[in-house]
């Protein structure tokens, strides 16, 4: 366009930063479609489809003509069928008016900062951390503040750390567990102190768990169990359960917060994706969790297989990371190059998309990259021979 | 639970308002439970199921695993698909960079607000109009002002009537046409009239045509043809095709302002439902159009038999709606009801659902109720015995 048809944007809007990772994709797509050969280590899903019994199910549903919208807080056999997985599998009986479902994690996500925070409050957040965190907590006009973690705290936020960095003005913590880029599962007993200091200052823990189930050596655990008091849980079936682009998750909060958020729900979105619902009741079905188990043991395999790996290029991971399907490393101590170079050299030069970790934060981001194993074995070693044999040439 | 677990609400949570629909939908469920026939005329979506070739290509794509995140844009298919239906049907072309796929136009609209307003900005609406709009603005501390409009105007928000209710800060107008209540279409001079208001003002006219397609004895026409400058338009899958469970929706809008609101999805959706954007490719197919015009036609029969049937029950509805599937009735003189009162006591003496003018805002609200004609000739039929049987009893 020549001149602009926009008199406007918002302050916000203005200020949403791209996803350098999106930069490197269109890159890697142009590259592939001029016959190149590219490695993808960048990808934040599973490789796997969406497991038989809940495609079945979203066939059925499809089948039957479930077309129309449920109610905002989802179906209630579905919160029903989540409240029996928290007791089931993690002991941790939670009421189903605790829970709501959402267009994924990302809906509920949007919710509980919109129902808790006011405009010019303040939230801890880790460095590095999911970048929607930082960016849609901007979107509203809060202030995130970044708080430094790394190897020293096994790249935990501990109670410790967000005291220190508490500001006047803060409401909530942010904790992802287990992390996105690092991989890193929160102790429970830091958990449980984070939760003391939010209570003891009037904030709110937000725990994002989900990556839950895809945790490996670990006890995989829910923050739920914690209690109810201004605690958070976030959750989703994208990624354990193999379904991101059904856009479902959920979220548990105590009741008569989870009450507020249905109404704010069903001005926002009306309600989540019909068919993924009633998909999504087949989920917990032990067919579909052999499945997933399954699955799980293959990512253990990929990370067992890539973190030794990647050590030997000269990457240092100092703590090896217990869940997710990601490796945060620091790149080799000679490269001379920050990620946001390394990372398109690598794909230029070497035909490997790894995310730079820029895209996370601040805190030594310039020294790291994000490996995710969302790719078969053989695979991730052709990468890692690349990788290899790119920085022997250099 | 006894005592509550929430520290704190954020101001904008406290003050979202619950739907007085939700309530009286609530009870028409407990009342069916015990036995009690009801008449829907509350209903805002069709009773269609979603048409043959959509839900064929929708479980095509699952048995096809089509399953991951598409990109947050949506899939480059369906916006070409989307940008051919302006170009084929409504003679408009509009390239496909300029359209964004979303999670319903419910996506679409937080979108548009979001990238165009800060808070403390302020936006005209029309009172009566979707409820959605006045608290998804509030969500975002911008204020709605909300301008009354009646049978003088034919229910249009008017150039004259925006001119007249600016303020300072009044960034942005809303219309939806056709509208939700009231049925009434914006003429197109009317639209292109706000068009140059707004664009005399540096402000954004922004059009819901959620319901096009459906429409009676006018033109079906799109905003888009306008030009980009300063418009943006917002649509979905939900209302003309049938799909509302499918949560699918797009804008169009010029294309440096849509480049920034992608930017903005990837962060607070990821993207729209994959399954949904493969099946809607099948929308704009001629089987798909044939039976979608097939029902417009039963819907202006019911209009075209609900609307005379209510005028001789003393329901004033003094201008013929030409457009979704509503009547926004004035309640008969003599009655000394509010409409709240008057819903309430349908609903628990008549067996009959509608919705009260005062979820759609304030004007001359407590007069009005909306009667949606999304169930089949003969249950309308039956409410309207209903309603005259017990306006006859008091
Ligand atoms: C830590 C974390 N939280 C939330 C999300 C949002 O996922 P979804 O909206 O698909 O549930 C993601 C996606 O990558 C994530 O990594
Ligand atoms: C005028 C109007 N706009 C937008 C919407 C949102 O619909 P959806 O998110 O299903 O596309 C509705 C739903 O009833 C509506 O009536």
């Amino acid at each position: 366009m020549p001149t602009s048809a926009v008199s406007r944007l918002s302050g916000q809007a203005r200020r949403v930063e791209p996803f350098h990772v999106m930069r490197l994709l269109a890159r890697a797509g142009e590259l592939e479609a001029l016959g190149r050969s590219i490695v993808h280590m960048e990808v934040g899903e599973p490789d796997f489809p969406t497991p038989g019994p809940i495609l079945e199910a979203g066939q059925r549903a499809l089948a039957d003509g479930r077309t129309r919208y449920t109610s905002a807080g989802g179906l209630p056999a579905l919160r029903r069928a989540i409240a029996g997985y928290y007791a089931d599998r993690y002991d941790t009986p939670v009421g189903s008016e605790r829970i709501l479902v959402t267009p994924g994690a990302s809906g509920a996500l949007q919710l509980v900062f919109l129902a808790l925070l006011d405009p010019g409050d303040r939230v801890l957040i880790a460095d590095p951390s999911y970048p929607c965190y930082r960016q849609v907590l901007q979107l509203m006009g809060i202030e995130p503040i970044a708080v430094p973690v790394g190897p020293d705290t096994d790249y935990q936020l501990t109670a410790a750390r967000a005291e220190a960095a508490w500001a006047e003005g803060v409401r909530a913590i942010v904790v992802a567990s287990p992390s996105n880029p690092t991989g890193a599962s929160t102790a429970f007993d830091v958990l449980s102190e984070l939760h003391a200091l939010c209570r003891d200052r009037g904030a709110a823990l937000v725990v994002d768990e989900i990556y839950q189930g895809l945790t490996y050596d670990v006890q995989d655990r829910t923050a739920l169990s914690l209690g109810s008091t201004d605690l958070y849980v976030i959750n989703s079936f994208s990624k354990y359960f193999g379904m991101t682009g059904w856009r479902l998750g959920w979220l548990a909060g105590p009741e008569d917060a989870v009450e507020v958020m249905e109404r704010m729900a069903q001005n926002l979105f009306i309600a989540a994706n019909t068919p993924a619902q009633h998909a999504a009741l087949a989920a917990f079905d032990s067919a579909t969790i052999a499945v997933l188990e399954t699955r799980r043991l293959e990512f253990q395999r990929r990370r067992d297989r890539l973190l030794p790996a990647l050590r030997d290029l000269g990457f240092s991971i100092p703590v090896e990371p217990t869940g997710a399907f990601y490796l945060y490393a620091r790149l080799p101590e000679g490269l001379k190059l920050d990620s946001m170079t390394f990372t398109s050299r690598m794909l230029e030069e070497a035909g490997v998309a790894l995310t730079p970790g820029n895209d996370f934060g601040r805190h030594d981001a310039a020294r790291h990259v994000r490996f995710a194993y969302t790719r078969e074995i053989e695979e991730l070693d052709e990468g890692v021979r690349r990788i290899r044999d790119w920085l022997a040439g250099i």
